[in-house]
């Protein structure tokens, strides 16, 4: 009986996977090195709560169980399909009619790359319960996630052994250390299968409200903000106050007269999350809208990092052969699919929620942690992801192994970082913090970095220090 | 007699003349638009002093009389041929295997274009007289450049009309104020033929020691250094008292330590010219030792700016062929031409001199000044300059003319802008003080962002407001 059991589980298990692989996606060409699978994942029964992935195996063909990565983008409410697998660090990118060009530098090389649609509400993810719209919060999202990882593991049992690790930028900063932390406590139990996690990597991350979006001093020496702004940033309204204001819904005249004239210097034709990107000027109204919607940016300036690549995923994924290609919206939404803004109402309040102490029990708890840092990114500038390296590390007692200095990616400095750690039980050194800017790159690392990007991600997966200049 | 001596002298300006046209450059292809000259104007003749100088037409066809503009490199000691003609803001710049690449955003489609090698011991520029090149000072210079233009419009009478502007960068913060002000004070003279000084533009210049190289916060928040580097640089020794200590040669442990730490961070593969310019990996060891020494910088990142053009202007400008077409070296100098660092012995105390009380008197007397930065540059950071700008308007009780914003050059975001003024006699808004970053650019802005750095130069020499978003 056990082994007709077994059997037909088995028989099972891979019927299910092959409904979800993607034989071919729309526009792309040539012969694929691994294998690609899309699909939902009914997280919530009852609810009919069903979050969408997208995972590509690792192309590596070396005969060695490769990492799997778990890639969430943030928002809260932002696409890990739109933003991160296919304008970040996915293997394909849309390009012009239709097709599908191949990244060199997606993370696809290093690991096999889970990205997932969350919470519910977000692209492809939906719940047939209305009321789970609105004020969804972190919690819930990590429940769900943690419940997502534990069904996706079981459908695709072959990746349970595998090395675990959790990347993620910008929202994720709250939804990672969350969900780690959850895995943390299903792994103390004895009666369950434990989940392999290994690391975690939060890129330009929200992780505290004081600290992470204070831009004035990033904006002032980087050009954009006169002398007078920065001075009303510092005796009239910081950007916390602001956001702190503008979550809870108590808006002073104050602040608002600060963050006009913020806006007004920095300027709607400069974007956020990249001071030096320019704007999509294409001639298509779509997409300019949809890349000034989503991702303005500015400066006639060669730069990788195309800025009408939006444009183009959101045609893209709404699609209808795409769609079917990817099993997705089989529920038919009442909507398009879109990078972020999609029917969900999250707490807000959430965000001004300190996530330092979680990270920091987590590397307490043998997690290691790598915060870096696109320093373009004025939305969480390196300046104060830095703060928050250094005061977890003091916070830890963890000791730099060397002076914060450059890091280095094909012959050229990749950016700057600083490992923090200690002797474990043994006396071996262990690193359990690192930070590391990418210089040049956006707040999506990947998108304009994405040779860096590649370059920090392998040591993150293998948990080997960046290249400095003595290796 | 009058009509006889007339001629004679006709014959022999234009004798003159043509003896310095350039009928054409090794390695330049297709027809000319402009005509280019270049050789020796004798500013001493007892000591054998002779200031070396390439110009260019302005390429334009436009019946009109264009104006003329005298630019200078900085230092104190480099190139204006090398640097400004052939790297930034020139008809050429040399390519692969000795050919000659046209730059599409030279400066001559606005202007006349006069480079100038100054002080005597720079590239071509040379004395005979050994003693000269024993501290040469800030006083000589500006008097040998002042003779060096008397004698050049007399050279090129056909120029006298022309409105006369000067720009330069870095170190020329020293240089075209000083020069400036002998103009001013010439045309004073009612016994002389006035120079048309209308303007001078100061690119990422060296102004003041207090202030100018101030970069501590700047390498801050761009990544560079470390919370306890900056902490260091606060408490222990800043920029100013290092260079000081430099200059005056009176060395700290205190600061060569700091300055140590500073420079271990911020890496040799980090120019301080440009925080995001990659390297040049050239295998050429040659071009690699001079791209090193001379303008050293990294980061594997696409940008205009080639890293390993400055060594092909070294290899170009040191042919024979290319010396020969020049009219240059004809006393066969017994050294190699050079970026930077001849035989000159600068008396380096006159880094630590004040120019800003100068650059005011200039707009007081009504010659108006733009001070642009290249927002990539750590050696003078644009924070620093923006501090000068402000505290002129506020010396001189400029008035802003609009709030701090962005400039536009082809529909991009070129940088940031603030211009000062007030009414003149006839209560006309007259601008006196400029100020502008230039977003990507390094301390050499036409380099790496030669669009924005001509749509800057237009606004310049035309005394016309930059584009900004409402125009």
């Amino acid at each position: 009986m056990g082994v007709w059991f077994l059997s037909l589980l088995f028989f099972f298990l891979c019927s299910k996977v092959r409904s979800e692989l993607i034989p071919s996606l729309p526009g792309q060409h040539g012969h694929l090195s691994f294998r690609q699978y899309s699909g939902y994942i009914v997280t919530d029964a009852e609810h009919g709560r069903a979050l969408f992935y997208y995972f590509v195996e690792c192309s590596s063909n070396e005969d060695v169980l490769h990492p799997l990565t778990l890639w969430l983008n943030g928002g809260p409410g932002c696409s890990s399909l739109g933003f991160g697998a296919f304008m970040e660090n996915g293997p394909f990118q849309p390009g012009e009619n239709g097709t599908l060009i191949k990244n060199p530098y997606s993370w696809n090389i290093e690991s096999h790359m889970l990205y997932l649609e969350s919470p519910i509400g977000v692209g492809f993810s939906y719940s047939n319960t209305s009321k789970d719209y609105i004020d969804w919060n972190d919690t819930q999202t990590a429940e769900d996630n943690y419940r997502f990882i534990l069904k996706w593991l079981e459908e695709f049992p072959q990746f349970k052994d595998c090395d675990f690790f959790l990347a993620g930028e910008s929202y994720a900063g709250h939804y990672i250390p969350q969900l780690a932390a959850l895995l943390v406590e299903h792994n103390k139990n004895p009666n369950v299968e434990p989940v392999n996690l290994k690391a975690i990597a939060l890129g330009n991350p929200l992780l505290d409200l004081d600290i992470s979006v204070l831009a004035g001093d990033y904006l002032w020496s980087h050009g954009a903000i006169s002398d007078e702004t920065l001075f009303l940033e510092k005796t009239v309204c910081n950007d916390s106050k602001y956001m702190r204001e503008y979550v809870h819904s108590q808006w002073s005249q104050g602040c608002n007269d600060v963050f006009n004239r913020v806006a007004d210097e920095v300027s709607l034709d400069v974007g956020f999350d990249d001071l030096l990107l320019p704007v999509c000027t294409s001639s298509s109204n779509v997409e300019q809208f949809k890349v000034r919607s989503i991702y303005s940016a500015v400066g006639k300036r060669e730069k990788k990092g195309d800025p009408c690549l939006t444009g183009r995923i959101f045609t893209y994924l709404n699609k209808p052969e795409v769609q079917k290609a990817l099993h997705a919206n089989t529920t038919h939404l009442p909507f398009h699919w879109d990078f972020c803004l999609g029917p969900l109402v999250y707490q807000e309040e959430n965000i001004d929620m300190n996530l330092i102490p979680l990270v920091s029990n987590l590397i307490k708890k043998g997690i290691p942690v790598l915060l870096y840092s696109g320093d373009q990114d004025a939305k969480i500038p390196l300046t104060q992801t830095r703060i928050i390296a250094n005061n977890i590390a003091k916070e830890l007692n963890l000791s730099p192994f060397s002076n914060y200095g450059t890091w280095y990616d094909q012959k050229q400095v990749g950016g700057w970082t600083q490992s923090f750690g200690g002797a474990d039980a043994n006396g071996k050194n262990v690193t359990n913090l690192t930070f590391a800017t990418v210089r040049g790159a956006a707040h999506e690392v990947p998108f304009t970095s994405p040779s860096q990007a590649l370059t920090l991600f392998h040591s993150f997966v293998n948990g080997i220090p960046l290249p400095r200049p003595s290796s």
